[in-house]
């Protein structure tokens, strides 16, 4: 009898922030295959006797290619096994869920997804961001700020648009680049920009300026992937509504001293 | 004492879809307030003996004003209580939750926020739709349907852009005039679309079409609210890979007949 696949979103990091769904499936699994952003506190919750396979990529260099992970969870499942394939984040907003799920469909494999919290979701709620708001922005866009071929990949003229808040997912070894292609379009200097690092963890770190100052700034501050950056005048509110971590103890320090 | 508000995203319904923080802070909370979209289910699982405030909002019809919401909020967290806000979905992705966290910050009590699955994840993975994929949409949008001044809230020269899926929330009412604005603009009539109602509970519906004919479906089928729209090329991938509710169903006898 063929086992089934479990497609599942493991959140940001923090245990806490998993929904009862994916701990449930997790814990029923036989085999885990994890991506290199579950975090280990996560990891431990799955069943002590699972399988726990890592096929997790680093960029421009893939731990295992695309292929031979799907080949896996084929493999696994025809063997009758349960498998929980666990992404970091939403397995449908760059995780390329589709993909895998294409395959095992096309492999006769049953399987169901759950959502997971995104990092946008995740890292603007603790950071102290709102993604929208009446007053600044009525719309968010996510995007992957990881180009293939420089910045031709991204259509700057729309991005730039007012009253909508951009978040660039796995953009930090990029942040030039974005910074650049954004500022050539016309979008003004003075627009708040911030990183989110380590969103959720004890580690995490916030850092805040303007496109015309964010590359210095994180030059000096040096703040760790993985991390999101986010556009838009919703920034403005961060010092106001940071309340978490570092960020929040800055915050009040700043206020102090005001 | 003053007490502390918890900001709480309790995702699409489904309590399985809760994390495990949301419900930690609503076993904790003495007083709770909650809008029409938060489920029967997830309201079940807050403290017996806690006080359940009703304070939702329909369209154009504001059961409790903001400002009285905002006001009991601080009334409960001055009188020394542990108040869970409660939203649907995330409570900074069209919930208000940067406006309701700035007259707490200025009335000077201490917040947590966090995060949930916002209907756009939610619905995607139960309804079959990968939000991005390598192939069609290198970026995802999220905007609001609920339109203040007809069509002229939205730049709807900006959302006809290829390659991104874009996700209209609370836009089932108005579904003709986004229609009508997106193939105004030059949107291919073939573009896939699919509207996905009551996502991950058991009365999911989901129906596809293109931007041609979703009027007339809707029309015959009608869907009801809470429904969210996903427009673009990702669509075309329901068919394969839905795998929750009668849409799998629905699926499953496509190929049959086929």
């Amino acid at each position: 009898q063929v086992g089934e696949v479990y497609l599942v979103g493991a959140g940001p990091g923090d245990p806490e922030l998993l929904t009862f769904k994916a701990l449930r499936l997790m814990q029923q699994a036989d085999v885990v295959l994890y991506d290199r952003l579950v975090s280990d506190e996560v990891l431990e919750l799955c069943r002590r006797d699972a399988d726990l396979i890592y096929v997790g990529k680093k960029r421009d260099q893939h731990a295992v290619p695309q292929q031979d992970i799907n080949q896996l969870l084929i493999e696994h499942a025809r063997a009758g096994r349960r498998v929980v394939r666990l992404k970091g984040g939403d397995p449908f907003i760059f995780g390329r869920g589709g993909e895998e799920l294409e395959q095992l469909k096309a492999a006769g494999i049953p399987f169901q997804v759950v959502p997971g919290i995104t990092a946008a979701s995740a890292c603007s709620t603790y950071g102290g961001i709102p993604l929208t708001h009446r007053n600044y922005a009525q719309s968010v866009k996510f995007v992957t700020g990881q180009l293939k071929n420089r910045t031709s990949d991204l259509n700057f003229a729309e991005l730039v648009q007012p009253n909508q808040t951009i978040v660039f997912y796995m953009g930090l070894h990029t942040l030039e680049m974005l910074v650049t292609g954004l500022l050539e379009q016309g979008k003004p200097q003075d627009t708040p920009i911030a990183i989110v690092a380590q969103g959720t963890s004890p580690q995490q770190r916030v850092l805040t300026g303007t496109l015309a100052d964010i590359v210095q700034k994180q030059a000096q501050a040096q703040l760790p992937a993985p991390a999101i950056i986010i556009v838009g005048e919703v920034v403005a509110l961060q010092p106001q509504l940071a309340w978490f971590g570092e960020s929040a103890l800055d915050a009040e320090t700043q206020r102090t001293e005001d």
